[in-house]
């Protein structure tokens, strides 16, 4: 264990989720959503591309027919098998076990004898292998087959595999370094190696990541292949162009720059996040895991920088990132658009995967405080409430035309959230490295047993978010243990209070309802621990925010929020066009809260009186002197944005203009 | 004279303009603006192609060289004709007439011995005329041709360009109702038709532009060209295309759909403006010349109508008219976006032209009004100061990107904006048809001479207009003669008294601040004229404006306007980002008002009190409770419209955010 590791997070195996607003959501994710992402895989080729590629390299015959899908489909199947085995880590799932096993068949003979694995490139460009490393995405789909292979062997103890992983990967390091100098465009690997070092015990993997994160920026690989695109893979056989199109997203003002793939400066010169944003967050999240098995304290530090360039100028006010769909990318600070904002799905999980480094080797509160944030408000919009239906992209203002998909050609979203809601259980309690001290991230209903300054220690939660702020924990120790109890104190309480055992605690941090988002702390309780009870409020109240007055977008306007959830309008549930909604931020603050069972599936909504023109003024007259138009009372009801498009399409507004 | 027409404008060759607003302006276009555009048809080949065409037709050559520029240039050399020819009726300017008859002569020799006049078919398709009226605008080009000549013959007395013009008015009479039924795709030759008929007392003139109106909507030739667009002209020889993708915007949902040249529907049956603006104004002043010149009332009562339909829910609060740049066209009711207006330089000057008429024909004083505002705040703001730059779309909002260019290769603004500006004299006043009336329509400083009542009439007036609202008329009548004069009340006075000789008249009208934009009314002074002094005050106050609740654009916004101006901030006179600040209307009606003769040559700015956002809140912040951030005063400097983009390139905005 590296001294740079401030805490380890309690694996999922430990953990069990056993919370009223999680409950339905990841059995849907588990019974819905992963048997119909599973069907989508053979409905799109996906899986056939496996049995056509093992075919060819068997040698029997490439007349099965080619590639099917976007040329890194092999990834959403890598993705579904880390969803999946995230649930087989929790629970006994014949069926589910059995298809896994299947799917890992499939790959497992996809596979050349020299560990390559990448079923686009047996199947049309066999000679082209690692020529177009921009585009073409090996690495990546590398990257995604290892995180898959570590899961898989963490959830069922089973090598198989894990060991085409590492196949691939001594493939990979046989390669890079020697064969070839160079960095994947879409990075993923770094964060997947370090996995697979842990997983095997093999440092040359993290020395790979390390490789990869060192050269980036440093070489011009991916400069010279954009000069000769037409010459490499990807070029000529894709039909839609995409391999060629893509060089245009690596060029400003005419000349290469390697800004989209987070490749225009090393890591250390760059200053601000930029590019791509899913892919900034999985390099992102593979820094912090190179830094942490190297210990490289710069390293972590600019990382930190990095984070607070991106919160502090260039995040939604959901988490969300990534303001531009051209590129779907970074742009500039303070450019937060709401009827175009992609905020990316992905980009919100790697920037779930990214603050779970940075807490696991800082200790900071900031980061697992984003984590929930992000968690509810841009991840779970990403997936409608009965599991098979997708945003890809997230607007925070549709004029109705925005609404989830079924399925994407390029389909990365879908078993990413699938991944991150089989692994939540992760993301809940850390204990740290050098300290006694227990973390609790989360507030999730759940039992965990961890260890503790060299006792076991069992903790039972029972939390009420996100529609209240109540939290419990039992606290069971075999042994009485001395020991801290950091509770996450969030940046959205607007007041908390903390009892032991019944008795009032005084809290040796202040809420502060006037700070930025996602600026918590902790409260840590120290004390020889035993059989304790532990309750917690943390007060909700609805907060109306203001963007920074760079954001032109959000000018004029507030946000409403409640507790970890920002809030939008629909337009089913408000009679007029949203625009015309000007609501007061005191107004706000006192809407009445009320939770709906028969709304959503359950949510708590806030009911408000907005002003509205009054259309009495209008007649057939466009234009009116000001002083002779009035304002009339309009109630509005708001609903968590999380929850958006599951019913009637219409306009949403996140935003709405302040009165 | 028939019956429909209420009044009829004094003629452009009665007036004398010496205003001090307008001088400098009419000079600039005089002296500046005709040179420069002459220079424009030379150099981009425009003039060149009437002499290469009389080249081919005289069996010389064809070797020549093509046709060069977009194809209906014509249009800008007669257009330019037009303009240079009102300055002749005004004055004697022998080296302007030396030029316009050069050109003349180069527009005879190119026309055809069948009266056929069109250089690009001349060049470049002479098989096959009238194969594509969609697209090739031989009527759009033949209508300015006549207009030109007109212009000509009324100025000058010359009959040189009318005879070819009657020559290619008699040749389009031959083809179209005989070997082709068929409508313009742009309109413009109905208007032209009436005038040649008033010039040269040929009725047929009129029946072939009745033939025009009535056909269009009820024949399917523009449909049916579309479908074998292929085999007509522009289609190959056009090689950016346009021919053949002027197709699409026919199309809506794959179906043939006329609206975009307003021939979804006979007129009659049209029930709101649609479809590319300047094609429907152009129409629309034709219709209302056709209605006249037909004595019907049902189309007068029906203009009427589509009138209101544009001014009380697609029109820019400048008069500007066309949301949308992709077809130039009205979108839907209320639909006015700031960013993205198109609201063509073109189709308020086409404006002007269908409400002079709609006045004419109906003596309402919303007509009038309309032209007052729309030329200052629509028309106006297409040439910048120096006379040489143009805007051929226009903004109410920018991001700082958009700016005048020096020409187009569709550079139909520059000289509409010449020939306008050039026969501005034709809008002042009117004399009534049946009653002893004289309108004045338009406040702008000048002498005339009119027959009213079987009276000679001199009238001289002086105007503030428009920093000031100051008007005097004196009249001086041959012989003391009874009649009414009728002072237009504009809409946007806030109070206005009249004295005749000194004595205070009582308004027989209330000017009412508090209705809508437009919708004037007149005072009429009834009397035995003599020899009188007319003083009126029209009161000028900052008046801000809201936008209809419907208009999503300008939700929460407020537009400053003072007395026929419309105001903006643009960012050189502003510190901040124009987004930044929050102007309550209370404030700004007290903005103080001040003419600075230093700025942009002369012009009253508003300078007024707003609220910005207080950076001291903000920190590293990027999100914060409204309850935590605090405005402070920041002053606003705001200049008339019309003025933006003459100085240092940045952002401006009409609609501003309210506080």
């Amino acid at each position: 264990m590296t001294t740079l590791r401030h805490a380890r997070s309690v694996p999922l195996a430990d953990v069990t989720i056993d919370d009223e607003f999680w409950n339905s959501r990841l059995e849907r994710n588990r019974e819905v959503s992963l048997e119909y992402q599973y069907d989508h895989l053979e409905t799109t080729g996906c899986l056939e591309n496996f049995r056509r590629a093992a075919t060819v390299l068997n040698g029997r015959a490439d007349d099965r027919g080619g590639f099917q899908g976007i040329w890194f489909a092999d990834s959403d199947a890598y993705k579904w098998l880390e969803a999946a085995s995230y649930v087989l880590a929790r629970r006994d799932e014949p069926e589910l076990r059995r298809r896994v096993d299947e799917v890992i068949d499939l790959v497992a003979a996809a596979q050349d004898d020299d560990g390559y694995l990448n079923t686009y490139f047996v199947l049309e460009e066999p000679g082209k292998r690692w020529t177009n490393l921009n585009t073409m995405h090996e690495l990546y789909c590398g990257g995604h087959l290892i995180e898959a292979a570590v899961a898989h062997h963490w959830a069922t103890g089973e090598r198989d595999l894990l060991e085409v992983a590492i196949r691939f990967a001594d493939h990979i390091d046989s390669i890079f370094g020697d064969e070839i100098d160079g960095v994947p465009g879409h990075q993923g690997i770094e964060l997947a190696l370090v996995k697979l070092a842990r997983a095997t015990d093999e440092d040359r993997y993290v020395d790979l990541a390390r490789y990869f994160v060192d050269l980036r920026g440093r070489d011009d690989r991916l400069a010279r292949e954009l000069e000769r695109i037409d010459e490499l893979a990807g070029y000529e056989s894709d039909e839609e162009g995409i391999a060629a199109g893509a060089r245009d997203i690596f060029y400003e003002d005419g000349a290469y720059d390697g800004s989209y793939a987070q490749a225009h400066a090393p890591v250390l010169e760059q200053t601000s996040v930029e590019g791509h944003s899913v892919r900034a967050m999985y390099f992102f999240a593979g820094i912090a895991e190179v830094a942490a098995e190297t210990d490289d304290e710069e390293l972590l530090a600019h990382l930190e920088h990095l984070w607070e360039s991106m919160t502090e100028r260039r995040t939604y006010v959901t988490g969300g990132i990534g303001s531009s769909a051209y590129g779907e990318r970074f742009t500039e600070d303070y450019d937060l658009p709401n009827d175009t904002a992609y905020a990316e799905t992905c980009a919100a999980i790697g920037s779930v995967f990214w603050n779970q480094r940075l807490f696991e080797l800082t200790g900071n509160a900031r980061y697992a405080d984003l984590i929930e944030w992000t968690l509810y408000n841009a991840v779970l919009v990403g997936m409608s409430q009965d599991g098979t239906e997708f945003f890809y992209d997230n607007r925070l203002e549709s004029d109705g035309d925005h609404h989830r998909e079924g399925w994407f050609e390029c389909a990365c979203c879908p078993p990413n959230v699938a991944r991150l809601l089989a692994s939540l259980g992760e993301y809940l309690y850390a204990v740290g490295s050098e300290e006694a001290q227990l973390y609790v991230n989360q507030y999730v209903g759940s039992s965990a047993t961890v260890e503790v300054a060299g006792s076991a220690v069992d903790i039972t939660q029972t939390a009420e978010l996100p529609w209240g702020g109540d939290v419990s924990l039992e606290i069971d120790v075999a042994v009485p243990t001395e020991f801290g109890i950091s509770l996450r104190v969030p940046s959205w309480c607007t007041d908390a209070a903390v009892r032991v055992n019944g008795e009032e605690r005084a809290l040796d941090i202040e809420p502060e309802p006037g700070t930025g988002r996602w600026t918590a702390d902790y409260v840590t309780l120290e004390r020889e621990w035993d059989d304790d009870r532990i309750e917690v409020s943390f007060e909700q109240s609805v907060v109306p925010i203001r963007a920074h007055p760079a954001v032109e977008a959000n000018a004029g306007r507030i946000a409403l929020t409640r507790g970890p959830l920002v809030y939008c309008l629909e337009a089913v549930d408000n009679d007029r066009p949203l625009h015309q909604y000007l609501i007061g931020p005191e107004s706000a603050s006192t809407a009445d809260t009320t939770y709906r069972d028969d709304l959503l599936r359950g949510t708590v909504v806030l009911e408000g009186e907005a002003m509205a023109p009054d259309f009495e003024d209008w007649d057939d007259d466009l234009y009116l002197p000001a002083t002779e138009t009035n304002r009339v009372a309009a109630p509005f009801i708001a609903i968590p944005h999380f929850l958006w498009d599951n019913r009637a399409p219409g306009e949403m507004a996140v935003w709405l203009r302040e009165d």
